[in-house]
């Protein structure tokens, strides 16, 4: 239901629903009077005492005569979707990553974060598994070191170094995904009520996980540069966030790159400050230019960085990692005990062998050139039903877009997703609401004709 | 450093910032002036002022002149070991777990909670590796779907109605293992804040985990029927607990089960209240016996199971499950994509195979019997050096058993942890401090020679 649809008593009644489920009112606490309710929202006594009674028949309060009106315990279990009742369902990120893991294998998802499974290093994931089964008991059986596989650590100190970061496999520790990295990183440091600093468009997963932490997320709005540097200074100043979640290498959604002057302004902006910065480093290998590392100036001070191969190699096979210092390493490390006991010692033997073998860089160099000839193609089909991208990526799977104007990207995608394509609306990656104009294709997953007839067919409707 | 070493100064010192370390007190906030602290802590001034020069040097608290003392910012990062300060290392849960993680294959671990790769059914996961190896593209590098393989998932519905847990397949997600389907359980329910209730003694990562929910634990003393009920309905009474975390089937650590009156009137008992019951039910495939469900007696009105095939299939492949009321699975899974994206498509794959996999039954009841003669064995090797255990199980891998009168479990296990053998203290299991002179034993670990040596040597000693 949109807002437009709602009476003025069913958004009240959304409204306390909304308090309760994010905890603003406790059970046991007491509502507002109901005078001074509608006092407050400006609507009449009437319809506060009709939502009130609602609520109550509901058992979501409870009346006490002449103490007022509570709320019924239990506390209500936390429901991410209703913690932002205000975003519409077609731009909640939990429902268009439904949408997207939910698709049959055959229907079109040009909005989708993944490559199709043909174009990912299968023949070295098969390699892996043949080598697993012919493996010592313990691979198969054991559980993890509490870091994770010192060999795969090494191997990724070797891999990071590339990027000029410096670590030690002392400063690696192996999680189950970039998102799991995310998250232990936010149980580390993070209380309900901080506030958490994101670029504005950014992958829509830092929206829900976030929404999860209980936090306030404060976006910067992403230029041609990377973060806009004046909103970041005045976010630091006037909300003294404690983490910054960035992508280093290529930017979810835009494709575009941190320059090394805003990188470098960047870090020196922080300088005085507590923030602790996350940089996302999962689609790393699919760079074609190596774009500057927020760690590598810093050399892991208030730097981290997290990623995993579910871009390039595998998303069936769960492996990711979190650089940090070595103090912080260790204390993640319990967190993760403690919260999943082990990370996948199969799952990193298999990651191992594929990143060993020599087939992988030749696999990356050829996915490369299919997503430059990709990009070309895709931009130059959107191009002619008037789609266009907002900057044109070195790299990476995707296209920013903006809709002909007077188009509404959720509405698009509504029309779009009930002919059977499954888009990735601008205002999912956007809690500021400025880019419901855009949608983010993924050049990998474009081929398929029927997208470019139902776009034309939605655009001319 | 045991407390009997510590200052004063050096006590008071820990207690600040343990406080600083649970958020009791929070950067900014103002330290009691050093008199007030002199007072209330029954010490000296000079005491208390050498503890917050120290403190002041060290950067933790900073003093205003005039104002007082005051906690540095920023925040500090979540430091789970540092959550339980009074808890000596030698019984922290997160210590124990590393000692037994980190150890050599060939270093005697009889306390840990797992069996040797020889007793796994390893080569059900090699003939499951080997399929994969030959599976369709999608299977390897794709993600799951978001409650995960719908085949797996019915397979463990079949599984669960054969300990008469009536389920269908929308009722079950599945997750990356047991611990991390508890996990998503207390981020779901709980509040820092709320009561957990858990048995005494219980499974120690419980205690870990809760404590990086910042919940208060209450122990219900288990019986050799089950929990002590009188004190359930007690605590239930005082505390207003949310949840109680229990195992079914088997009870770790003291190999017990509920009895089947203890299970009906404890649920009796919780019928009014707003308590929801988890039962942990990993050991299920090592019952020889079937033993109550909560959630069969109850429906899943307010019980969920969870489970895992670490212990009897891989701890490596990593693959559990929960099973709810369809309205919360819903809600458990939008948890689950928000902080971590996706459960292991090929992990569930594999454990499928695993358990379509005749040999799979065979196995168990080889181990089964295996169990129970190495069981009878290391009772009558443990009874000779005065060990004996508070009930003999009827499965399962454990005997929880107490030292001869005047011997501390932490002390012992320290003892023999010098001379290479990594055993489980009870306190470890216990938060109250009843079990200090129990240690818990898995009877397919206790194969190895040296290991009797070193108890009778410190025994003796």
């Amino acid at each position: 239901m949109t807002l437009r649809n709602k009476t003025r008593i069913e958004q009240l009644m959304d409204d306390i629903r909304q308090q309760i489920a994010s905890r603003a009112l406790t059970p046991g606490s007491r509502l507002p009077s109901v005078r001074a309710r509608a006092q407050s929202a400006g609507i009449s006594v009437s319809t506060v005492v009709e939502a009130y009674d609602r609520l109550e028949a509901e058992s979501v309060i409870v009346s006490r005569p002449g103490a007022g009106f509570f709320v019924s315990g239990p506390i209500a279990p936390l429901d991410l979707a209703q913690l932002a009742p205000t975003v519409e369902r077609d731009v909640d990120p939990l429902w268009i990553t439904r949408q997207a893991l939910d698709a049959a294998p055959d229907r079109p998802k040009p909005g989708c974060g993944w490559m199709p499974p043909e174009w990912m290093y299968e023949e070295g994931i098969r390699r892996a598994l043949r080598k697993a089964a012919r493996s010592e008991s313990a691979l198969l059986t054991d559980y993890a070191v509490p870091a994770g596989s010192a060999e795969l650590r090494q191997l990724l100190t070797r891999r990071l170094a590339a990027y000029g970061l410096s670590a030690t496999p002392d400063q690696l520790l192996l999680t189950d995904s970039g998102t799991h990295s995310i998250d232990l990183i936010c149980r580390f440091l993070l209380e309900p009520g901080d506030t958490v600093l994101v670029d504005d468009p950014c992958y829509f997963n830092f929206h829900a996980l976030l929404r999860a932490q209980r936090v306030q997320v404060v976006g910067i709005p992403w230029t041609l540069q990377g973060p806009d540097l004046a909103a970041f200074q005045q976010a630091l100043t006037q909300h003294a966030p404690r983490l910054y979640i960035t992508n280093s290498g290529i930017h979810n959604p835009t494709g575009g790159t941190l320059s090394p002057t805003t990188a470098h302004r960047l870090l020196k902006i922080a300088e005085n400050s507590d923030l602790v910065i996350v940089e996302d480093d999962i689609f790393a290998d699919l760079e074609t230019h190596t774009a500057p590392r927020l760690a590598a100036l810093d050399g892991f001070a208030r730097v981290m960085v997290i990623g995993s191969f579910s871009k390039t190699v595998s998303a069936s096979v769960r492996c990711g990692y979190i650089a940090a210092k070595p103090t912080w390493v260790e204390k993640l490390i319990d967190m993760k005990i403690a919260t999943g006991f082990s990370s996948g010692r199969l799952a990193a033997d298999l990651l191992l062998n594929v990143l060993k073998d020599s087939g992988y860089r030749r696999h990356l160099e050829a996915i490369k050139l299919r997503l430059a000839d990709s990009r070309r193609q895709v931009m130059q089909r959107l191009g002619e039903v008037g789609i266009r991208p907002w900057l044109v990526p070195q790299s990476g799977l995707f296209l920013w877009c903006e809709l002909p104007e007077g188009l509404d990207a959720a509405e698009f995608s509504r029309a779009c997703l009930r002919q059977g394509v499954v888009l990735a609306p601008g205002n999912t990656f956007s809690q500021s609401g400025s880019c419901d104009r855009f949608l983010r294709f993924n050049v990998s997953q474009c081929g398929d004709e029927r997208i470019y007839r139902v776009l034309k067919d939605v655009i001319q409707s």
